[in-house]
C-alpha cells in the first residue's frame, strides 16, 4: 500500500505502510480509543492532558516499527523477521481493551481490561479479529498471547511488556508533553540506537547505559509527580463513590437509570458482554453523570456534580498501622453529617521504579541487561550506583480522602472539626 | 487570595491571584468548557488535537494578565488600571458561549454562540453572572460589552478582539502545539514586550515589527494547513448532513430521539433556552450519535457511523462559476444510489490574513499600528513589503464533498463514475 | 566500520558509518572548521551564535545521508546509488574552503573561498585530497565539480546547491537554534519525506507543498532578521576598515605586523598559498587584532579595540540615488575629526527569497518543482499565491555606517552634528 | 535608562535596565568572556558546545534579576532591596576571573581564577572596578565579598553560591541546550516560583519539592554524562602534558616561545600580573598551540597537533589501590617508545550530588531547606527518599590515559601491548 502518515507531536510523522495495520487503525474498536483519555482523571489537575489512548497506541506502534526496522537491518541473524508484524500489531493493540476510567470502573464492576483485550482480539465478532485473521487463522491468538505474556518468544514479549518497553517509552514522552511537565523526557533516539535483540530477550549496549538510567529516573518522577498526584486520585475516589452509590440505588430506581444511563444497565445487572463493554467511553459516562446531577438522591446528585464540576475531596497521607485512627476521625466526619461510605476513601499508590529479576518474588521483573564491550551481559543495577539505590524499593503513599468542609471554619461543628484538624500536620496524619 | 497555579504546556504556569477569576474558573459554566474541544473535528486528522476551550480560555486570560501587568507598571499614564480586571475577565470568558461543534451546530439549529456568550454573562441564572455581580452591579454588562465590541474603551476592545489579540495569540500557539505542527509558532514574549497602549487603542514598537510579521505569517499558515484542512471539513460536512437528517426524521420518530438524545429535543422543537444549551457538549453529542448508529433509518445510521468511526467523504476544489457543473456531477452520484442531500456538500473556507483599516468595507479591520522611533504611528503594511503582498487578499478554497465510493473501481457503475472522475484532476474540478 | 555518532542539538545523533567520511572529518583541514564560526560577527548581537562551520558541515552531511538512504530504498530506479557517497562527501565538504570572517576578508584580500574549496579538494598536499583519492583517482575532481556546479548529474547538484538544498536546510535550523530565534524553524522531516529524484533533478510531492512554502518563509525571515541585522553588519564594516588600515600601514610598519600577526604577512604581500590560508581562523585573527590594540597608530588601535570590545558604528538606511547626500553628510563627520575612510562605510544586503527558472537572467535559479497527483510537475509559485507574491523580489536594504559620536549631544560640534541628525528620521536618510 | 535586551536561547530575552549592569557588560574585562568557552574542551565530544562564559554570565544575572523582582514584590519584609543590585552584579561577575581552559591552566601555572576574580573587581586598574565604584566606594569590595562567600548576608550568598544557585541553574540549562543533551533540563520557572528568602538564607516552599529533586537529578546526570565525559578529559590530559612540555622547554628555547607565544612569557617566567592574565583567551592559546606544531621538539609538536586536531588518548578506569599496577603498565608504554611523562596521565572526577549541612566536614554544604505547610523548615533529604539515597555519596571515577597506539595490532611490540591489553576489560583496569 501507499504509505499513510499520522502527524504526531511526539514522533513527528507516524508512518503506516502495511494494510493490516492501517485497517486495524480504521476499525470500530480501535477508533473507540479516540474517546478514551490516556490519563483518566488527570486532566483535572493538568488541563492539557486530554490526549487519548488512540494516539498513545499509535505511538507505541511507531516505536515498535522503528525498533523492528533496525533489528531487521542490523540483527537479521538473531531477530526473526517473521515476528515483525506480530510485534507491531501487538504494540498497536496492547491497550485495545481499555475502557473509560478503567481502573476505577474495574474496581466497581469487576471488569478486567486485560481479559477484554484478549476477547476483542480473539472473539469472532470484532472487526479487529476479522482483520487479524486475514494474516493467518492463528494470528489473533498469537497477538493475544503476546499481550498476555504467554507467547514463547521473549524478544517480542519484552518489546511489548517489560521494565523498558514500547508502551512505557511512548506514554512517558506523551504524558510529559500533554501535561506540560518536563519530567518524563528522556532520550528515546539514544535508547532505540542501543537496543538489541539477544538470544532470549532484549538488551542494551553499554554505550546507552546512561540513557537507560535517565529513562528510569523519568519514569520514577512521572509516577511521583503526575500519576500519583493527590488531586487526580481525589477525582478517582469521588468517581468510585459515585458508582458505588449508583449500584446501591439501582434496584430501587431502575427506571431512572434505564432512561439516563442505558449502556450501564448490563453492568448494574452484572450481565455484561463485549458489545456492552464497547459502548462505554469517557463521553458516554460523563453524559450519564451529567444527567445524574438531576437525580432525587442527594448523594448521587452531589457526587455527580462534584465529579463533573471538579469539586475535590481533600486528603492526608498516612502510614500502615494508622487505620484505627482513621476510623476514629471518620466519626468526626459523620458528626457533621456526611455519610462516610460515600464521602471518604482510602487510596494507595505505590511504584517499583526498577528491580532486577528475583525469581522468588510474586511478580518477578524482567531485569534490564547491559551488553558490555567484551560481549558479556551485566544487570543494570550492578553497574549503576544510582539505579542500585532506587532498586527494589516501593515509592508512593497511602492517602485518606475526606470532604473539604472538614477544614473550613465553622461555629456549629467546632469540636468535631477541631479534633479532626488536630491530627493533620503538613498534610500528614499524626 | 493565595495565588493558585494551573500548569500549562504553552505558558508554563498560569497564575490566578484574584478571587473573582478563580471563582469564575470553578463555575459550572466554565468547567463545561473542559468538555468542548478547541478544534472540533480537527482531531480526525491531527490525533493530538484533543485540547479544550477550557485550557485555551485560561491561556487567553494568562496573556491578558501578562500584558496588563506590564501596562500597569510601564504605561500607568495611559493605561487605566480600573480596566485591568475587566480585561482579564473578558479574556477568560470570551468563548464561554461556545458549544459542541459550534460552527456546524449553529448552521443547523440557528443558535449563535456570541449571543449565548452575552446571555451567560448577563442572565441572572448563571453562576458566572452571580460572581461577576460581586464586582459591581454593572460589571456583567461591562464584560458583555467588551466581548461584543460595544464597550467604549478601544484599548480593552483591541486586546480582546483585533487582528492581534489575546485570543488569537493563545490559539495559534496552542493549536500548533497540540496538532504537532510548527507553523503556528511565533515569538509571544517578543510581541508582549513591544505592545503598548496608545490614546485610542494598542500599538507595537518598531523594534518588534518583525515579530508581528512573523505572527501574521504563522496565522496565515495555520489557516491554510490546519484550520482549512480538507479532512476535518469533511467531518463537518458529514456532521451537518447527519443533523439535517435527524431534523428531518424527528417529527416522525419523536420517541426514538427522546430516548436516545433527550438534550437535543428543545433544538428539534426550536424552543431552546440557556439551560438547554448548556447541557450539550462534545461527549453528549457523540453519545447521542453512537446511539443513532442503531437507528432504523439507513441514512441516519450510516452518517452517524461515518462521523463516529471516521469514514470520510472525499472532495475536490472548485471555482466560483462551476456550480452548474457540480449539479451535473451530482447526477452521477445519484445514479449510483446516493441521496445527494445527505451524501454531498459544499464547504468554503476563506481567510483574510491581514488588512489595514478600510472604513468603506463591510467589516473594517482594526489595523496594526507600528510606533516609530520618532513617535509617529505607521500602519504595518506600509512598512513591510511582505505584509503588503498578503494584505487585503482572501486565501482559501471552495470544496465539494462526495462519497469515496465515486472514486473506487466498479463494473456496475462504470459510466457514472467514469464521467465523474473525468472532471477531477489533481483534486480540482476541471 | 563500526558506526560512530556525533551528538548534535539539531539532528540528535549524526551517524557516520563509512570510513571515508570518518577520515575526512578527522582530517586537519576539516578539524580547522571547528575554529571558524558559522555566522561570523553575528554573535555580537546574538550571543548564543557561537556555532561553527564544523557542526554545520556535519549537519549538511547528515541531511544528505538521510535523503540518500530514502532515495536508495524507494527510488532505486531513478537514483543511481553510485552517486550516494559523492553526494554525502560533497555535502560534508561544501564549506571546506571557508575562512575566518570570509566575506569581509575576501573583499580586502581578494581571496575566494570557492576557489579555495576547489584547491583543498584537488590539491595533492591536503589530507582531504589524499583521503578522497582512496575512493578513485578522479573522485576528488568529481567532488570538486559537484561543489562548483559543473558536475553533469543535476540530482546531485540540486541536493548540494539549489533553492532548497542540504546546506540551506541545515543552516536555517542551526542558525535559528543557536541565535535563539524561532524564525528559521521549518519541518525538515516533512520536506525530506516528500523530496524525490526526478529525471533531471529533484522535485517535491504535492503533499509537502506547504512545508516547502514554510521553508521559504523561514529563509526569508532569517535573512531579514538575523543575517541582515544592522549590528552584525556594523561589525563587518569595522572589520573591513580595520583590515584596510592594516594594509595601508603595512609597508611602513613591517616589523610590527611581522611580530604581531605573522600569518597575515603573505596576505599583505599578496603572495598567498593554500598553506598560508589554512593557518587563519577566527581565533588567530582575533589574537592579532588584540595585539593591534597596542599599536602606535591611533586608527588601527581604535578600530581593533572597537572590533574586539564591541563598540559599534551606528547606521541609517538609504535609497539608491541618495549617494550624493551621503557624501555631503560625510563632511559633517570629517568636521568633527573622523577620517571617513576608516570611520564610515556603506553596506548593502539583498536577498531573493525565491524565483522560478528564468533563463534570460544573469543568475537563473533552479526552480522548485512540485509533483502533482497526476504525475505532472508544476513550478511552486504557480501553485502558491503566497510564494507568487514573494517571487522574483529582492528584499534588503542599503545602510550607511558612521561613528556613534555623531548622535551624541555636544556643544563643540553643534552645527555639524545638528545638520547630520536633521537628515535622519526613524533610522532612514531623508 | 531605556531597557536593553539580549536575545538568549535559554531565557528568551535578557533585560537590562540598570546602567551599572549595562556598563559592566560593555567593559573590556567582561567582553573578554565572549572569547572563553563555558565548557573548555567538551566541544571535542559535543560539537555544539561552543557557548561562552559571556552568555552564561548574562544568564546567571537574568535568573538573579527574576528572583529579586519576585523577592522585592512578595517578600519586602524579609528581603532588603538594598541588596538587589549587589546580588545582580555578583551574579553577572561571578565568573569574571575565569580564563582559557581554567582548570588545566591553573594546575600548570598556579593561577587561581577565584583570586583573579577578586582582583578584577577590586583592583583599581580595571574598567569593572571603575564602574562598580560609581555605586559607592565600598561597592567593589562588597561584590568581591559576596563572590568569596565572606559577605555577612546569607540570602545573597546562597543565591550566588550554594547547592542550588543562579550559577548552577543557568549552566545546567545552558550546557544541556548547547551539548544537545536533555539531561540538564529542569523546571526553572517552577523553582523560581517557590524560592523564598528566610531569616538567614533561602528556602523552597514544599509545593516545589519535586522540582528541586528534579534539579538535583539533572545536575547529577550532567556531571556523569557531560562534565565527566572521558573524551573531554582526554583533551585536558593532552593539554596539561602540552603545557608541561612547554614549561620544560622554555629555559632552552626562549626565542621560540617569545615569538610564537608572547603572552605566555610571564607565565613561564612566573611573574604574572592581572594585565598579563587578561590577555589570554581560548583563541590566543589555540593560536599559540597551532604555531607550536611547527616546533622542532617532537613531543611539543605532536601534543600540540593532538590538541588542535583532536587526536585523543584512550583511557581505562581504575580503583584506588591500583596505582602500583598502573606503574607496571607504564613500563609497557615506555617499551614501545612513549615518554610517559607526556603521553600518560591520571584524571579523577568526583561529584557530590547533594548533602545536608555537616559542620564536622571539611567543606560543609549549605543544605536545601523546604518550607512546610505549617511554616517549619525541613532539610530536603529528610523528605525525599530519592535524594536521601543520593545524599552524601561521591560519584565519579579515576581514569588513566594512554596513547591509542597501545590498543592497535602491531607485530613489533606484541609482548608489551599484549600484557597491557590483558589488564583492561570493559575499559576497566583488572
Amino acid at each position: 500500500m501507499e504509505a499513510k502518515y499520522f502527524r504526531d507531536p511526539i514522533h513527528g510523522y507516524i508512518q503506516v505502510d502495511h494494510d493490516i495495520i492501517y485497517d486495524l487503525i480504521n476499525s470500530r474498536e480501535f477508533q473507540r480509543l479516540r474517546r478514551i483519555k490516556q490519563l483518566g482523571t488527570s486532566n483535572c489537575v493538568f488541563p492539557g492532558a486530554e490526549h487519548t489512548r488512540f494516539s498513545h497506541s499509535l505511538g507505541a506502534y511507531h516505536i515498535a516499527r522503528s525498533i523492528i526496522e533496525r533489528f531487521e537491518k542490523s540483527y537479521a541473524d538473531i531477530w526473526d523477521s517473521k515476528n515483525s508484524l506480530l510485534t507491531m500489531v501487538s504494540a498497536l493493540l496492547h491497550d485495545i481493551g481499555h475502557g473509560a476510567y478503567s481502573h476505577t470502573f474495574e474496581l466497581l464492576f469487576d471488569t478486567d481490561h486485560e481479559a477484554l483485550t484478549q476477547s476483542i482480539i480473539t472473539s469472532q465478532n470484532t472487526e479487529i479479529n476479522s482483520i487479524l485473521s486475514r494474516v493467518s487463522p492463528d494470528f489473533p491468538s498469537q497477538v493475544a498471547s503476546v499481550i498476555d505474556h504467554s507467547h514463547p518468544n521473549q524478544q517480542v514479549i519484552q518489546l511489548i511488556s517489560s521494565q523498558i518497553d514500547v508502551d512505557r517509552m511512548d506514554y512517558l514522552l506523551r504524558d510529559s508533553y500533554y501535561t506540560g511537565t518536563n519530567y518524563g523526557n528522556f532520550e528515546l533516539s539514544h535508547i532505540l540506537r542501543v537496543m538489541q535483540p539477544k538470544a532470549n530477550g532484549i538488551c542494551f549496549s553499554y554505550q546507552g547505559m546512561h540513557a537507560v538510567e535517565d529513562y528510569l529516573l523519568s519514569r520514577y518522577q512521572m509516577y511521583m509527580q503526575v500519576y500519583f498526584h493527590p488531586a487526580s486520585r481525589s477525582m478517582e475516589v469521588i468517581l468510585q463513590n459515585l458508582l458505588k452509590r449508583a449500584k446501591y440505588l439501582y434496584p430501587q430506581q431502575k427506571n431512572f437509570f434505564a432512561s439516563n444511563s442505558p449502556a450501564l444497565i448490563p453492568f448494574f445487572e452484572e450481565k455484561v458482554n463485549l458489545t456492552d463493554y464497547l459502548k462505554l467511553d469517557d463521553g458516554v459516562l460523563n453524559t450519564y453523570f451529567q444527567s445524574w446531577i438531576f437525580s432525587d438522591d442527594d448523594i448521587l446528585s452531589d457526587l455527580a456534580d462534584a465529579f463533573i464540576n471538579r469539586r475535590l475531596f481533600k486528603s492526608f497521607t498516612y502510614q500502615e498501622g494508622q487505620e484505627g485512627l482513621i476510623q476514629e476521625l471518620s466519626k468526626d466526619i459523620e458528626a457533621i453529617g456526611y455519610d462516610t461510605n460515600y464521602y471518604t476513601g482510602c487510596h494507595s499508590n505505590f511504584n517499583l521504579p526498577y528491580d532486577r529479576y528475583r525469581p522468588e518474588t510474586s511478580h518477578p521483573q524482567t531485569q534490564i541487561d547491559i551488553l558490555q564491550k567484551d560481549g558479556s551481559l551485566a544487570e543494570l543495577s550492578s553497574l549503576s550506583p544510582l539505579i542500585q539505590s532506587l532498586s527494589g524499593g516501593n515509592y508512593g503513599d497511602h492517602r485518606f480522602y475526606f470532604p473539604k468542609d472538614m477544614l473550613l471554619e465553622d461555629d456549629l461543628f467546632q469540636e468535631a472539626k477541631g479534633n479532626f484538624k488536630s491530627h493533620i500536620r503538613n498534610d500528614q496524619l499524626i
